[in-house]
């Protein structure tokens, strides 16, 4: 194995791994939980998991793999903050889709070679990315992995 | 640049990111504020803070850059849990060790070339690193990263 592959290896393992915690965490969560706000006046269980939805939703699209499955999650999840008040989709709706995007994501990602991961993401341009040849695909992993943790990491506190 | 040195680039960037942020936020709390638990029966943030800390430390030794410079804080941080009957160090205390930390471990990892970053970390045997050649140095920073988001994504929540 070249470094590089051992590279991205480690990083889509340790991505894999995370989305297998949260997974986890969200199967022993029930959906009154979900419902909770995890600490008062913080968002809800059920706005992260929509917000993580989204999120990796938008990673198709940086990383030049199609067009978002979700899009209508954007607006409610991404751009507006947590609001008890607005329609959301039921728990089990979302739950539903966090258990086909992982590995629709999974299979997706397989398509791409060693090579492709260091080539530059969408949301970069190609004069850009010749100055900073770091704001590649693989990034675009590192850092979604950061931001899945960070939730998993509020997401454990609803468990009694 | 070789994909290599990329890689290593964008590991080493985004676990400096994450302490970036894990410092505005140690920033942003006052001492009782990191007193208080996450949530009602859950980890302190001060508990948080030894744990970040002692966990870290240990790197030095999980990358073969030298011993522990806290070994003290690895039992009531590490091994266990929290015990807010137990005597901590004073928040002060532990503020002033993380800020000597972060630039410490930064100029420690800056040894390292790229060669080394791929090499066997020292929790894995030399025979056990010929067959999974991904347990290496550069993966305890994932992990560790990943890890420091987790814990990061709580602390921010005592944040009023």
């Amino acid at each position: 194995m070249t470094q590089a592959s051992i590279a991205v290896k480690i990083v889509l393992d340790r991505w894999n791994a995370s989305l297998a915690t949260t997974s986890k965490i969200l199967q022993e969560l029930n959906d009154d939980q979900l419902a909770q706000q995890i600490v008062p006046g913080k968002n809800r269980g059920i706005y992260l998991l929509g917000h993580l939805i989204a999120v990796h939703d938008d990673m198709l699209r940086l990383l030049g793999l199609g067009d978002k499955q979700y899009p209508e999650l954007g607006e409610p999840f991404v751009k507006e903050a947590d609001n008890p008040a607005a329609p959301f989709p039921a728990a089990a709706t979302l739950r539903a889709i966090w258990e086909t995007q992982v590995p629709f994501l999974k299979e997706k990602f397989a398509t791409l070679t060693i090579d492709d991961w260091f080539t530059r993401h969408t949301a970069v341009s190609e004069a850009d990315f010749q100055k900073e040849p770091h704001r590649n695909k693989l990034n675009i992993i590192i850092t979604r992995t950061s931001h899945l943790e960070y939730h998993a990491g509020q997401l454990i506190l609803l468990k009694k």
